[in-house]
């Protein structure tokens, strides 16, 4: 299991004693409800308040201030004023409390004089050695401990497997009311407010640790250091879920567009490259995000992506059938006993092909026993139960007869529950056994295909990533200590290239049309010719680019129809000649592009190229450095990939070789951050080699 | 308003009397039930039970056979064992009854006798005048007249606006039930059972007709007939909108791949173009389809797509703005004046931009205060109030408030009533005063999007079908009449397009090397050359195509190796000679397709041509005849469609060329069905041509 941390976080978790600095006897203040849930959770530690007013409060004496509280505090709540905060953590850290909650608002949300505050906050924290949780947060709670560090109004959040961590506070009290009429429980909940001190990431391992959490789920706003977070999720996710909810999609901005990988890599593409790396599930409503993880938390994994349907109605099964292959899983083909044995136990008119249609007049007993010959098919994966009340019996009596079956079996089951009046006695029957239950076929359908997706990624080992060879870094250090930040020359670029065993046809720089000369003899004909600037990022849209010269005349003249075609177009750009390269073989043409991810690191970009890279976008992306997976990833999942192999009269051509530039052009990303941007466009493939056409770096 | 139907369906939707045959006193039985539900359910007509036993039931006489019931009977409801429904059928008619539910099963679902069965009663209906629902459906539910024939176990649905017409029992049973916990009500409900006469289309303008019905719901396995369906729909669609979910979209297989098209086009693009043609909204689960009827069935619709949020917390507000934009919608640039009345109106750490953050602290009048400013803002649309029970205040206060205001709005608000206990009483208020709400804001959104895209296109006044020009059938009617069943010749092909006014390259067959010669000099140089033959379609696949040869000596010889490669390669293959083909002028190429769809006709796929098409899957879909918006939707959602504007150093083409033939290509396929494909691949069009560079086409 998950290794046991000895974390600094650990007083927030299992505090001996708390106090809670800013109590109030006025049952309207949030101060009033913090005193009175954390006595009322059934809290086993000590309780101590303060207030400078002193008195009682339910019995309990209220200090004055923090400092007159007995031994030992682990942590310390404080709800007070926030031009407060400062003094009274410094009071904290005086008397050794090494963890603080700050649910105080009017920080950094408010503008700068509260981020001021926040700062100073930070700054006493570090001082004294003190973890903080907030500010702007509604602290945590634990379920099971128990422990309620909020001020939200009871009932608190029904316990259960699933722990939650959000960025939104608001968003913690909403799920924990709607929880109540959806079945499912939680172990901890933390609200993580502005962050200060402990994020997202450092809360992960902590709360994975816990025993009775089974699924961890999370409302991100972003995330603060995404190596951390992959690493600190990648940990995790090989024992025990993790599914995100990342919200911000519309304010998250595309990056500069200086080039194809720049206009199309946005900061989205990074956050699922990152979930994909860290196999964390992406939900995209809160809604589908517990939907999973109730199926997560209760069901065991399927071995495999094949379902049976269990209906007792034609419509209902067709609906699950189109949901189930709109989610990726299939069909089982049952075995032949199966469909035998149903077709003993079923009317004569039953449908027994999966969807198994048992018709309206099905009994309890005949779900039970179907439901028995399903599970017990080898070729069946996980079971989707259709239970709209039938005509004939109550659904709680069918819940009755199937969840002891469900209950020993090592297969998932879940239930498509249809209705609300005649099926009311039978949801709580289901939700006490642990078993999921859905309003409808599609959502069971999701849930299973979630199921089936994190076993997928479970059994897989964790590969390292791969390897890049024969890397000269030395030799590129070297050549960006020359350079300003800028687009790089193209005769840089080939040094780079060579450093890093990335191959690129033979190219000479052409300052004159007399120099064109000795360049086309070195490089030899037929060549191809490009307008040399670093201003000039897109060849081609001026006419830049003129293929296929094959004598001198023509390169002289070529050359200097180029030198003019560019002084006209842009008249202001540094021009610095004409580049003369080789004419590679004709072969399949693609991209291959790096951009620095502020979060992430490299993020690679990989698909279909030529000019038109945005309109097909053909194009997929990873984080460096690569695993095979990140590698299976980017050539199934776009055509550029796909039809490496070959399609039709498209040649195959050697996939190796495009695999290992990608490798080395990560590697390249990876031990150069300064390179933020690089593009090969088009990286040609032919059937024994691969070759970088036309290379941009942009070095900051 | 939709014009009044003196429809032959009349008698189902308001009869005066109705006869129920098969009513049973045992209340286990179904046929108690209907007679229970009927008598119930507040029907002002006269009931009238049937049963050979004879007696009382609830009072009332049972006649021992329908011969026996007093005059009128408009609807007979029979629920006896198939094999008397024949007989009973007769004796309605004998007695004059004009309309008849068969509720009983036992026909085509349970195989070929039940289908025998089944043909027999429709033949009798036909001979006696009378219209069937079923057989093997529940029946109809009129909730306003009222009306109940089903035998549902009670309560029945609420009534409410919404109607809903399905092809499965089972689905209305339980959307029924599970409707009682969703706050919205039914005008009518029609199961549709085995559809031996009455289809989904025919009820469609007789329930669109009521005028409790604001929004038609559809629950459809397929359809069928596909132009009388989407003649149908477009009557009501200007005046109330269609949802539907259309299911079985894992069993529509795709078609015989003989043409990219039919590789390419199932049986669900030809689904989606009749929706898009009709104005009909698909959505993609049930749920999903019932959040939009609600809102569709109580808003107003929105002159356009800009949202306002309004909140008091970020998070939700987040998942909002995610959510619009996701579903195509934006959020509102607020006016000045709006911004800076908020800000007088909210605390001074509110966010006023939207989404407008009030804070936690947000009260009742608040939030009615700023839902008032953001309704009165021009630039505002729609809003989208986002009610998380607030912390000081109950949600109910806040209702109380907001309502009275959205009640008077020209414009949609929907609201985002997030939780469960806390937002309890605040719920039936809402859906007492007509306003949706939905558990998450993404709900919420998706509804919104359904509204905006309802108000687009009734906004647009429909537009005729394009009239194709030049087009002499009679030409291609004396073609198509020496041919068998199979690929065309290409001289048939080429006469064909030019009877239909298509350009094509100037080609000539050659059938030995002899003729190349002659051939090669009536097209001119520089010409392709191609093997012709009926049995290979995927020319290139064999490399039976060269481009530009331009003399003599190479074409002779070129003859020679192609027809060496094609007997090679296809050694069974009939090879009628080589087509010599004048060479075209570089442009864009893209690709134009047709198959002939069983329900809805010609299907035409638009987009990326080339060998690729199926990897690219750069393709749209449109039925013949097209409108400008179906061409809009062509050339707008494709990549090939919009790069012909000109794209960077890819130059614009001629687009009204493109555009005509696509509607010339579509008036061949309408006028000459038994052209089963036709595919132009590539199409090639330069700045003032477009030219079809190969055609094939299947007649069958």
């Amino acid at each position: 299991m998950i290794l046991q941390t000895d974390s600094p976080l650990d007083p927030f978790f299992a505090p001996q004693s708390i106090a809670v600095i800013g109590v109030s006897h006025n049952p309207a203040k949030l101060g009033y409800g913090i005193a009175k849930n954390l006595l009322h959770c059934g809290y086993q530690g000590a309780v101590h308040f303060v207030n400078p007013k002193g008195g009682t409060l339910f019995e309990c004496p209220v200090y004055s201030a923090i400092s007159d509280v007995p031994d030992p505090v682990d942590l310390a709540v404080l709800l007070i004023a926030a031009h407060l905060v400062p003094a009274t953590l410094t009071a904290c850290g005086e008397r050794g409390i090494r963890a603080a909650i700050i649910a105080s608002g009017g920080f950094r949300e408010v503008g700068a004089e509260g981020a001021a505050l926040e700062a100073e906050c930070l700054h006493i924290a570090q001082d004294y050695d003190i973890r903080l949780l907030g500010p702007n947060c509604i602290g945590l709670i634990d379920t099971h401990l128990p422990l309620n560090t909020t001020f939200l109004p009871p009932p608190g959040p029904p316990p259960g497997e699933i722990a939650f961590i959000s960025h939104s506070g608001a968003i913690c009290a909403a799920i924990i009311d709607w929880a109540h009429g959806q079945g499912f429980g939680f172990s901890r909940i933390v609200s993580l407010g502005n962050q200060v001190d402990v994020t997202e990431t450092d809360v992960l391992l902590p709360v994975a640790h816990d025993m009775h959490t089974k699924v961890l789920t999370l409302y991100l706003e972003g995330i603060d250091n995404g190596r951390f977070f992959i690493q600190s999720a990648q940990q995790i996710t090989s024992h025990k879920p993790i599914i995100a909810l990342k919200v911000g999609r519309s304010a998250a901005g595309q990056r500069a567009a200086a080039s194809h990988t720049g206009a199309l890599a946005g900061q989205e593409d990074a956050y699922n490259a990152a979930f994909r790396k860290a196999g964390v599930l992406r939900a995209s409503t809160a809604n589908e995000m517990f939907d999973w993880a109730k199926a997560l938390a209760w069901c065991p994994l399927p071995a495999g992506e094949n379902v049976a349907v269990l209906t007792n109605a034609g419509g209902p099964g067709v609906i699950a059938a189109d949901a189930l292959e709109a989610n990726g899983l299939k069909l089982a083909e049952l075995e032949t006993v199966t469909t035998k044995s149903l077709h003993e136990l079923l009317s004569a008119a039953a449908g027994l092909n999966n969807p198994v249609d048992m018709l309206a007049s099905a009994s309890p007993t005949q779900y039970a026993e179907s439901l028995r010959l399903l599970l017990g098919d080898d070729n069946v994966n996980s079971v989707l139960v259709i239970l709209p009340a039938p005509p004939m019996f109550s659904a709680v009596s069918v819940a009755d007869e199937i969840i002891p079956i469900i209950q020993v079996s090592e297969k998932p089951v879940v239930v498509a529950l249809m209705g609300d009046l005649l099926t009311a006695e039978a949801q709580p029957v289901f939700r006490a056994a642990r078993i999921p239950d859905y309003p409808f076929p599609e959502q069971a359908a999701s849930a299973l295909a979630a199921l089936t997706q994190y076993a997928f990624f479970k059994r897989k080992k964790l590969t390292d990533s791969l390897q890049a060879m024969d890397v000269d870094k030395t030799a590129v250090q070297t050549i960006l200590k020359k350079h300003a930040s800028g687009f790089l020359p193209q005769d840089s670029i080939q040094k780079i290239l060579t450093a890093y065993a990335i191959p690129y046809p033979k190219t000479k720089l052409a300052r004159s049309a007399q120099e064109t000369v000795t360049s086309v003899q070195k490089v030899g004909f037929p060549v191809v010719m490009k307008i040399a600037s670093p201003d000039i990022p897109h060849k081609s849209d001026m006419d830049g680019v003129v293929l296929g010269v094959e004598d001198v005349d023509t390169a002289v003249s070529t050359y200097n129809q180029l030198i003019t075609r560019a002084n006209t177009a842009r008249p202001t750009a540094k021009i610095l000649g004409v580049d003369i390269q080789q004419m590679v073989l004709p072969g399949q043409e693609m991209i291959a592009g790096i951009v620095q991810d502020p979060q992430f690191g490299p993020l690679l970009m990989f698909g279909s190229g030529g000019v038109e890279v945005e309109g097909l976008e053909d194009v997929a992306f990873a984080l460096a450095p690569l695993t095979s997976e990140d590698v299976d990833y980017l050539l199934n999942s776009t055509w550029a990939g796909r039809k490496l192999s070959g399609y039709r009269n498209v040649a195959g051509v050697d996939k190796t070789a495009v695999v290992n530039l990608l490798i080395q052009l990560s590697q390249l990303a990876l031990d150069f951050p300064q390179l933020t941007e690089i593009e090969i466009n088009p990286l040609r493939a032919t059937d024994n080699n691969v070759i970088a056409l036309d290379v941009r770096i942009r070095l900051t």
